[in-house]
C-alpha cells in the first residue's frame, strides 16, 4: 500500500480524512492542490508530508501533466516554497524537504528546475522506502517474544509513504514473533489510531485492540503493555519529541508503569536547528476538531474548546530512538550529533 | 435543574443519552422502564443512579399511577430488587439504595411496602441534595483564589440529582472566587464531559474549556491546572477510588506534575465490605461504544476493541476525599472507617 504516487504526470494521494470509510484518490496538477491536501490532512504523518511537499514543489515549478517552466523561476520558486511552508508549522519533515528542494533548484538550470525537483521528489520517496525497512530492521531488536506493544496516532504506510516508522518497525516485530499483539490509542480528536492505524492493521493481518486514549491508564495498571512505540513530528537536538497530542501523557504513564518508551522516526525528523522541546511550534487547530466528531456536534452549540495538534515528550522519558542509522540512546545530545555528523 | 424528579405518580428523568442536542424526558411507571434507563445511561452518575433505583423499587412494588401492592410482595421484592442490582455493576450507590430499600420493605407491612418505598425515594433524594450541598461547603476550602481546575467525566447535578459532587464543589469553588475556570476532558467513549458537564457548566454560567482526553499532559506541563476534582462511581475501604474510564491516567499525570487529585463523593459512594480497588467489579461495555460515535463509525468495520467502563485509581495519589461529613485525608483505612462509624 502506497499511499502517495506519481501517475500519469501527477501526484496522487490516498484521501486520509476519507479513510476507513472509502479509498479516494486526490490527483493534484496545481502546487495549490498539494498544499490544501496537506492542510486539511488528507495527507498526513511527518515523513508523507516532507514526500508530498518535494513532489509540490516540483509540480510549482512546472513538472507533471499541462505544467510549464515558469517564467520567473526564482520568484517562483519563492512563492511555492512559501505555500506549502506555511501549511502546517510543527511536523520539520515539510521544511527539510523544501530546504533540499532550494538546494536542487540553486544547482539547476532555472529551464530544468521542475524535472530536477521532479527526480528529487522521487529519491525523497525512495529513501523514505530504504528508511523505513531500515527502522524496522534495527527496531525488532527492542523486543522479546510475543510483546503487547501500544501506540498512537499513526505511523504505518499513509504516515511516511513507505512501510512506517513506529508502525513499521510494530510490524517488523510482528513478522519476527516479537509482538503477539498491539494497543492501538483511537487519538482523538481526529482519530488517526481508529480510522487508520487499525484500517492498516487489519489489511496487515496484525492482531490489535482499539482503545479510548484515557484508556492508557488502566492498561498498564493492569500490566497488558509490555512497550509503547510512537512516531515523531519533530525531534529536538536534545532528544525531546512533539508528537500527536496525547503523546506525552501516554509516556507519563508509560514512566509511571516502568514501561519502555520509545519513538520511531527517520532522520529528517530531527532538528539539530531546534535545542529543545521548548522551541517547537506546536499547532493549534480549529475547536470545532474537538466539538465535532465527523461533522456531528457532540459537545453544546458554542462550547470553548482548546485544540492543540501535538505534544512534547521530554528526553528523560525516552528510553530510545529508532532511527534509519541505529537505535539512538541517552544523552541524546551526543547521540544525535554524532549520527547527523555521520 | 433537577434531572429526576416524582411527578404525576410517574419517575421522570431526563434522558442524559440525548443532551446536549435535546432535553427529552422520560415517564417511567414500570420498574422495567427505570432498569432500562439505567442500563443505557439515560440516568447515569452514582448518586443519580442511586436515587433512580430507589424510586424504581417503589414503583416496582406498586407505587406511582396504575400501580397496585402485589399480590406476592416478598417474591416482587426480590424479583424487582434483583432486575435493579443487575443494571450495572460497579457504581455502590446502586446496591446501597437497594439495601436500604430492603430494610424499608422488612419493617413496612407488606401492602404498605409501595408506599414506604416511595417515602425513602424521595428522602434518599433530599439527602442527596443536603449531601451535595455539604460536599461543596466542605469542598471550597481546598481552593486559593481564581485557581483552574480540571475534572474528569460529569459530576454535577445530573450526576447526582443534586448540585453535583466534584461538579457541585467546582460551582461553590467558582462561586466563592476559588475557581477562574475550569478544564473539561470530553471523556470518551460516551462524551460525558462535552456533552453533559460543558451543557452544565454553561448554564452555570462558568468559564470552561473542552479539550480531548489525551491533553491533559499538555495542559499539566504547560503550568495550566492548578487543581483536579473529579467524582467516583465506589471507593473502596482502603481509598482506592474506582470512576470513569480515564480518571486513573489524569491521577498519574497530575502526580508527575505535583497537581493535587481530589475526589468528592457521599458516603454513600464509600463500600467498607469492598477492601481495595482491586476487588471493585468493572464494569465492561459494548465495544461498539469506541467504534462508533452517535451511531456513525470511527474504525473499520469489524475492527476489535475494549471497552472497561471504569478505571482505579489507587488511594495514593487521592490527596482528599471530599464528602458531606467533611475533607477525607490519609491514611484513608482509618478515615474512612472513622467517618462512617459516626
Amino acid at each position: 500500500m502506497r499511499p502517495i504516487a506519481w501517475r500519469d504526470g501527477a501526484l496522487e494521494l490516498l484521501d486520509q480524512t476519507r479513510l476507513p470509510a472509502e479509498e479516494a484518490w486526490l490527483r493534484c496538477t496545481e502546487v495549490e492542490q498539494v498544499a490544501d491536501a496537506i492542510r486539511r490532512l488528507a495527507v498526513r504523518g511527518a515523513p508523507s508530508i516532507g514526500v508530498a511537499a518535494a513532489y509540490g514543489l516540483a509540480i510549482g515549478m512546472g513538472a507533471g501533466a499541462g505544467g510549464a517552466a515558469p517564467a520567473a523561476p526564482a520568484e517562483r520558486f519563492e512563492a511555492v516554497s512559501d505555500l506549502l511552508a506555511a501549511t502546517r508549522p510543527t511536523a520539520v519533515n515539510l521544511r527539510w524537504a523544501l530546504e533540499r528542494g532550494r538546494a536542487v533548484f540553486a544547482s539547476s538550470a532555472p529551464e530544468d528546475a521542475g524535472p530536477a525537483l521532479l527526480e528529487l521528489a522521487h529519491s525523497v520517496a525512495r529513501e523514505q522506502e530504504a528508511a523505513d525497512r531500515a527502522m524496522g530492521e534495527h527496531g525488532v531488536e527492542l523486543f522479546g517474544r510475543g510483546e503487547r506493544v501500544l501506540t498512537h496516532c499513526n505511523t504505518g504506510a499513509l504516515a511516511t509513504s513507505g512501510s512506517g516508522s513506529a508502525g513499521g518497525v510494530i510490524g517488523a516485530a510482528w513478522g519476527a514473533g516479537g509482538v503477539s499483539e498491539v494497543w492501538v490509542d483511537e487519538t482523538r480528536p481526529l482519530m488517526q489510531g481508529a480510522r487508520l492505524t487499525a484500517w492498516e492493521l487489519g489489511r496487515l493481518g496484525v492482531p490489535y485492540r482499539l482503545v479510548t486514549d484515557g484508556s492508557v491508564g488502566t492498561l498498564m495498571s493492569r500490566g497488558l503493555v509490555d512497550r509503547v512505540v510512537v512516531g515523531a513530528d519533530r525531534i529536538a537536538a536534545n532528544g525531546d519529541v512533539a508528537n500527536k497530542i496525547g503523546t506525552y501523557t501516554v509516556a507519563v504513564v508509560a514512566h509511571h508503569h516502568g514501561v519502555p518508551f520509545h519513538v520511531a522516526a527517520p532522520l529528517s525528523t530531527i532538528d539539530p536547528a531546534t535545542l529543545t522541546g521548548a522551541h517547537i511550534p506546536i499547532e493549534e487547530r480549529d475547536p470545532g476538531e474537538v466539538t465535532s466528531i465527523g461533522g456531528a456536534a457532540v459537545a453544546p452549540a458554542g462550547a470553548s474548546a482548546a485544540n492543540w495538534a501535538f505534544d512534547v515528550t521530554p528526553a528523560a522519558l525516552v528510553a530510545s530512538i529508532v532511527t534509519e542509522a541505529g537505535i539512538l540512546r541517552p544523552p541524546y545530545e551526543e547521540a544525535i550529533a554524532s549520527v547527523l555528523e555521520r
